[in-house]
């Protein structure tokens, strides 16, 4: 069902793109279009650009498409006349949902739930879907500083004028490097790059620094344990500090792997200290697995690396799950219906696709795939970076969520660009890495594919 | 193609949704859940339950079903298959377009904007396009303020942390009753009910009050003109005062007829007066018309009953339109791209239903269908509440988007309950408020249908 490899006619973006580029310039700002795309050529792991050109796709939207474009599983699925009316009819989910809502969940997202979770809250993107979680943990919070009783008078006078007590000083502890999104409340936990902050009103929120780590790991397991334990230190006086200040912290976010912020990893041994952090203060543990899950760290979700049953409070997700949302323990319900709201809640139409993707994920055994693939990706990059030491470094990754760092950002750039107009398309995340995200049908021969091209470009670089 | 009235065979909610409820009650919080629904069977204006009970839909969806259930267009649409791989491929918009992207807005979003305004921004949902108009406006605000110069270097490290000048504080005005989503940029604009805003942090903003008008408008202008008088005053008042206080207003945001608060009406003066304001003050001047948008007021937008031919700087909007988004001035464009950014930027499988509602609204002149059954409706309700003083009060509206109060909540409440019993599903809003929300194709015979259904509950009440 794939094509065979990259076809290039054009240098990218071509004629046609360049034009259309153009046309789209007066209806919005098209500074991050790359190019236009002609979906109905694209196929598994090649993305087909308007200029004819077919390029392997190693980015994936933004590391969200499951099984690669056009999946056989899922067009077929648009073509059973039952589905239909799910696509045209898109309810209000929280107040009327369709009769299988119940068992369509339980077939596909509750099939995957983190260890202990029992319960989840489908929302349509990632940003909803983190924003929620905030919400869920603020609510948590003062339910549980005010036990018994209910909301006081000043609680719910207070709230309708943004004011506290009923709008309380509550903070969300997060990370250097982080990204949870773009709405104003995820905003205040993103710290990736100054053009998604500036200029954005935020909340006075902790930010503890992220491990900076030595790479490959193993090697430097002593130094990196260190640094793991220095920003850990960090992450409890700094919920102290905004105790102290008023400003209590009711969760704590974090990435298992910080995917926009450059790639940054750390050990299953920090999540597990941070979570126990998390318990010691009485802060929710939230993971955000919106980039991280779905498979391409080799396992479903990038937590079950760290091999703890108990991992979080909340776990959210997006992108390559096709729907959003975040699963909870029963302790993060909110204790009242209309609290967690809002007009769709989600889309059935996504959930379809959803439990159409895990059937296919476990039929062709893509998580073993993505393992071997990974393995594959991962040697070739530290074959690379032995190859160009001045050039590139730090490879890492989990999976076939991978990264490696360029010399800067200029030349890193440059690079992107070529093995583009070679046919392959990359991303890049943090100043200077670029990063791997292909979808969960990338196979072996396609990382040995994209290595040889890879290579071609540093050779004449 | 429609039923020809409602059947029912159970009260409501039936056994079969109670037994789904529990089912679902135990993977979600289950207690604003009607009931389940039945879409396959559902038609037009006919919302038909997991019970068999059919029922007249008086509510769609929270406002969001523009042109009925299943509605023919929109199955055939389903069954070409040069659409498929838009269903299947959800793309990353901002960064990699379908190649019909520019010619989809231009016949769809571009087709309907609002007076003065060429350019559009796709979002997924209500909240996500407020948001982001709102950061559209800071951005906009300290470019502003900046003039020829860029952002300084304390603006550039400052916003990493959340604090200012990078992160300033700077508001957004919004007012009493008004509801504009729930994620948190958007909540601190929210003032319709406890249960959205308590427990969770928010921004120090200026609400100023909404007119608290009477009705029949026509018969007390001069009260009303007062109160208006009144409320721009106070608008006036917060602009200065909040700028002094060091957190200037950057924008203005108001719904054209407040809808969750209680469906508050103020007059084309009012809004025509309020810009001006907005104008004269520097700040810009937003419009939602998430849920006044798509054609229920008889215009398409609601703000097109002003008669002015710059009603706004940014226009907002969703349900209805399936898709989400904002137009906005040429001015309040980001200057840069990646400051209004997500994974996804809207969903292009729903611009392509959009464009065959658009087509539908067109070819069955559904606005023209709308202005005669919203007078049929009002005029209903004027009788209605002349029949039963005590009990009814201050019928309003435009077009089908009408309301009237009931004397208090809980018969509000038990009067929804036993007009859906009797087939017909209606929404509150407000304390004690019944809103009407039909889809355009809402004729005149069902609201008939609907006022004798109602007078009968009225009567044996
Ligand atoms: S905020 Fe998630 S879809 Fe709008």
């Amino acid at each position: 069902f794939d094509y065979d490899g990259p076809s290039m006619k054009t240098t990218v973006p071509g004629p046609r793109s360049q034009a259309l580029t153009k046309q789209l310039g007066d209806i919005q700002n098209v500074g991050a279009v790359n190019f236009f795309c002609n979906y109905e050529e694209s196929r598994g792991n090649y993305l087909v650009d308007v200029d004819g050109n077919r390029m392997l796709d190693v980015y994936t939207q933004i590391s969200s498409i499951p099984i690669g474009y056009n999946h056989p599983a899922l067009l077929k699925l648009m073509t059973n006349p039952n589905n239909l009316s799910t696509f045209v009819n898109r309810p209000a989910l929280g107040i009327l949902p369709p009769e299988n809502f119940p068992d369509k969940l339980t077939e596909s997202l509750l099939s995957i739930a983190p260890s202990g979770m029992s319960r989840v809250q489908t929302m349509a993107c990632g940003s909803c879907s983190n924003e929620n979680a905030y919400k869920a943990m603020f609510i948590w919070y003062r339910n549980k500083e005010r036990g018994q009783s209910g909301p006081s008078a000043e609680d719910i006078s207070s709230c309708m004028v943004n004011q506290g007590p009923g709008c309380p000083d509550l903070s969300i502890l997060s990370f250097t490097g982080a990204f949870h999104g773009r709405t104003l409340g995820c905003l205040a936990t993103t710290h990736s790059k100054v053009i998604h902050k500036l200029d954005v009103p935020s909340f006075d929120w902790p930010i503890a620094p992220f491990p900076r780590l030595q790479y490959p790991l193993e090697e430097f397991s002593r130094e990196n344990a260190q640094e793991e334990a220095r920003c850990l230190e960090e992450v409890e006086d700094l919920i102290v500090k905004w105790r102290q200040k008023g400003k209590p912290v009711a969760g704590i976010v974090i990435e298992p792997i910080q995917a926009e912020g450059g790639d940054n990893h750390a050990s299953a041994d920090f999540f597990i200290r941070l979570r126990r952090i998390a318990a010691k203060h009485g802060c929710a543990f939230h993971v955000d697995e919106v980039q991280t899950g779905g498979g391409c760290t080799g396992k479903f979700w990038a937590h079950e690396h760290w091999g703890s049953d108990d991992p979080a409070d909340i776990v959210s997700f997006s992108k390559k799950l096709l729907t959003g949302g975040y699963y909870h323990k029963e302790a993060l319900q909110a204790d009242k219906p209309y609290r967690i709201f809002n007009t769709w809640m989600g889309d059935p139409s996504k959930n379809l696709f959803l439990c159409e993707v895990l059937n296919v994920i476990r039929r062709e055994n893509l998580l073993e795939e993505v393992a071997r693939s990974g393995k594959a990706l991962i040697n070739g990059l530290y074959e690379l970076q032995a190859q160009y030491p001045g050039l590139l470094s730090r490879a890492r990754g989990q999976g076939t969520f991978c990264a490696i760092d360029v010399r800067d950002d200029a030349t890193r750039d440059k690079i992107l660009v070529k093995t583009r107009d070679k046919g392959v398309i990359l991303g890049g995340c943090g100043d200077r890495s670029i990063r791997f995200r292909p979808a969960l049908v990338f196979k072996e021969y396609h990382v040995h594919l994209f290595l040889n091209i890879f290579n071609d470009v540093l050779t004449h670089h």
